[in-house]
């Protein structure tokens, strides 16, 4: 194993990882990187068809001629969730070639994805770099993938490609149409998704990039989110995926009324706070409870007349509703999380698609995320230094990816309203299983029994003190929470680590250990 | 002086150019690169304002911020054409700051910069590699400039910064419409030019990048045709450019009835051969006859009720028109012509942006330009091997940038209607004076005394066959017109080469030499 080292996080990670060198987390904003981007080789007009047709008959005929091969890095982006139809068959394939020792760099994985866990066994694939939800989170916290596994936010992912961190042999992109030069999107089609932006890096960079849709349409396919001139080969399939189950997991409104009254007293903090006002922006991320923020923002903005000049994306039917309706002069998208966003996306200029590029590239000149006024996300853990835990639950287990969610931090100001505790577990901790954001970025925590407001915030204290809202500190809500629950328990690590959680500059902000077999 | 090599062509061309190696044309898709694109430097958010705020009051401070100083490559675009008003400034900082030495690296220059001789005199700018229209071009024939110009087709100069091959130091992107932040637009705005793709290389690839605009409007300015993660500063101004002057030059549609001519035997040609047909596409360039092409396919289509699949721009109010007739279901545009263009442009989202990557850039893989049926482009010189020429006369003077002429030449269909003589020269010639285009890329010429057929396309020739048309060999115009004009004088050269012609690889396909003085 390799050596480890406290990182300014004061967590122990190693300085190696999967044979690769590692920056431990410096600290926000302290870590400048020093190389040059990464150059993709030139490529020539010349080496491809002089009629632009790059179309092939199957997805095997794609990879074989992309070259597949032992040890590559396969790319996929998630705009499909839980329908993703594609990448099982790409692995199928894989195997049936032979090919052993893949990387599968996907921009997440989802409970679809549970059929590669023979793959992982067998050795066809060695490790997923990538948010893996669900199944296949488990298997690697059982210590059964034979990598580690490298978690990244969406941002955290583009720069990783962009900074060669990770280069990416073959990149597939599924998508909703496209035409036989590559141009794609993600709007337009029976198996519409959205948009593309997570398979932007993935298009630019890779070595080969393969576009597979089931709506194959004359050039040009407008419009083009995925660009033809990056693409190697085109394939037509019977179904590129199925959109129905982009919603899936994390993107469907609360009906709890505890969650409900979280994103009450979360829009009642921003209207008392003065966060809502005319021209402001927000993100309200996935989760239950942020999407029913949304809801209730709106209901303020009507009766108090205000706009907001714009909303981030994933964009869901309220924030749709709100743009129809004028409230929200645009929809700056990342991600649809219903079919009432494709729609708007498809139909309207002003719901506007991003890319992980421009909205959470930390190593670009500037992004959006730090743009956005105020950004409502949800966590698995925080503690009582205002460290947030998206990854792991208290019971340690690795179930979630980490999304946007540590790119969302550089937002003006970030309000996770969480339940204080879930199934008896408090969910405030004295220190919190794995490290995700750093406490100085996170500035108010909304329980239903109080409001804590990170120190660092004085203007939020004092702007709230005459709110009548139940403010309290985060110690006063951990004890709270502890008197109904008693302590929470410590998850039991083995030594061995399964995974390491990057930070949004490449550094390693905190890793995640197998779990001990429970006897 | 360089050692001089005989390319593919037949041209003597350097070996070295400005200090630089250069590589001879070896033939159309004989020269592939081996090396990889240019890696800029990776930039980090830490080093940019949190609130994404990066205007500074002036362009002078911007320069200063952006660290101008002797020998650097300033760029800049020509969305503006003739109405361009900020570089002419940029040097005039240039010379009050004692800054010498620059590489001034347009996308093209126009009579608005005459100015700029003076600079060219006293060494603040040692030479311009870009299209140089008119006074500039003059100047240069004229051996007065200290460098030696390099003139790249649009699609090429894309591929030189790529490929690294020239290193941005500042780009200069005026706008229409910009946020501080530096997203920005051509298509709003009072100073709306209508897109802003010849700056997409420089923005991608140069150190630092400074958009200007008159038109700042709060986050986020949408559409985003140049994105804020690649640029350092933002500056507003009084006036950004003057739109009313992006018709100028070789825009406007012609009134001679001897060019109509030319232009409707284009159209019969095309017609007769089969090429208008439902689903085609075209693209009808810049230039009085080509334009007035347009307008003639657009009475076939009526007239057979034909429907093209799409349009490639310079835009114009004539293919805007058959845009929204639905004689065209899309107009593919790098570049509008008029203002009807930028209005259609702006509202239409069928009238899409492309840029010199997804039109021209021959190192990627694939690009637009090969996938149009017909090109009507306009040429100075043709010769009995069909080779063309439009950046000198016959007298030998550089007054013509390339443009996107070599880069449509890899359309399926290439044709030049060219008048047989100019001012009593003769248009075609037994050798063009400069070669810009290979005469395999060069379908037809039609002169208003008959079609030439290049016998490399013995299916038009075949197609053609029972039309009536004037069909002819190039020959036998060329005898013609000398039968008439008499033969064409060769201009007067000098040894001296005051102007290199890249291909669209990046090699020297030609050069310019000085003119001898006239007794």
């Amino acid at each position: 194993m390799s050596k480890q080292v406290k990182n300014a996080a004061g967590r122990f990670v190693p300085i190696e990882i999967n044979g690769e060198k590692q920056v431990p987390y410096k600290g926000v904003g302290k870590y400048k990187p020093e190389g040059k981007k990464f150059a993709p080789k030139i490529p020539t007009n010349a080496n491809f068809p002089t009629n632009g047709n790059k179309q092939v008959p199957t997805i095997k005929e794609a990879l074989i001629k992309a070259g597949l091969k032992d040890g590559m890095t396969i790319s996929s982006h998630h705009h499909f969730r839980n329908g993703d139809l594609i990448m099982n068959q790409v692995f199928d394939i894989a195997k049936e070639m032979g090919v052993k020792n893949l990387r599968w760099f996907p921009s997440a994985s989802f409970p679809c994805h549970e059929h590669l866990i023979k793959y992982l066994e067998d050795g066809t694939i060695q490790r997923i770099e990538g948010s893996m939800n669900g199944p296949l989170g488990k298997f690697t916290s059982q210590g059964k993938m034979k990598g580690t596994a490298i978690l990244r936010s969406h941002g955290g992912r583009y720069q990783a490609v962009q900074d060669g961190e990770v280069k990416i042999d073959i990149a597939i992109i599924a998508a909703g149409t496209a035409d036989q030069f590559g141009n794609a999107n993600g709007v337009t089609g029976a198996s519409a998704s959205g948009l593309l932006g997570f398979a932007l890096a993935d298009s630019q960079y890779a070595d080969k990039v393969i576009v597979i849709t089931d709506n194959m349409v004359p050039f040009p396919c407008v419009p083009w989110q995925i660009q033809g001139n990056f693409v190697d080969y085109t394939v037509k399939v019977d179904k590129a995926g199925n959109p129905d189950k982009i919603i899936s997991g994390t993107t469907k409104i609360t009906k709890s009324p505890d969650r409900l009254l979280l994103a009450e007293m979360t829009a009642n903090f921003c209207e008392a706070t003065g966060i809502i006002k005319n021209g402001f922006s927000f993100q309200t991320g996935a989760g239950g409870t942020s999407l029913a923020v949304s809801k209730y923002f709106g209901d303020i903005m009507r009766e108090k007349n205000i706009k907001a000049r714009f909303a981030r994306g994933g964009s869901n039917e309220f924030l749709v509703k709100m743009l129809e309706e004028g409230l929200i002069e645009y929809i700056l998208d990342g991600q649809t999380f219903d079919l009432e966003g494709v729609r708007s996306m498809r139909e309207n200029p002003n719901h506007t698609w991003t890319s992980p590029f421009t909205s959470y590239n930390y190593h670009s000149k500037g992004n959006f995320a730090a743009m956005v006024d105020v950004v409502i996300l949800g966590a698995t853990e925080v503690d009582i230094n205002f460290n947030g835990n998206v990854v792991t639950h208290s019971d340690g287990l690795l179930m979630h990816g980490i999304g946007g969610w540590q790119n969302c931090l550089f937002s003006k100001t970030v309000i996770l309203p969480i339940p204080l505790f879930r199934n008896r577990i408090p969910v405030i901790v004295d220190e919190v299983t794995t490290i995700v954001g750093p406490g100085e970025l996170i500035d108010v925590i909304v329980t239903e029994r109080g409001i804590a407001i990170n120190p660092l915030r004085k203007d939020l204290i004092e702007a709230s003190k005459n709110s009548g809202l139940p403010i309290k500190t985060i110690q006063q809500l951990k004890e709270e929470a502890e008197k109904i629950c008693g302590i929470a328990q410590k998850p039991d690590f083995t030594d061995e680590i399964i995974a390491a959680i990057k930070w949004v500059d490449g550094t390693v902000i905190d890793v995640v250990r197998k779990l001990k077999k429970k006897k």
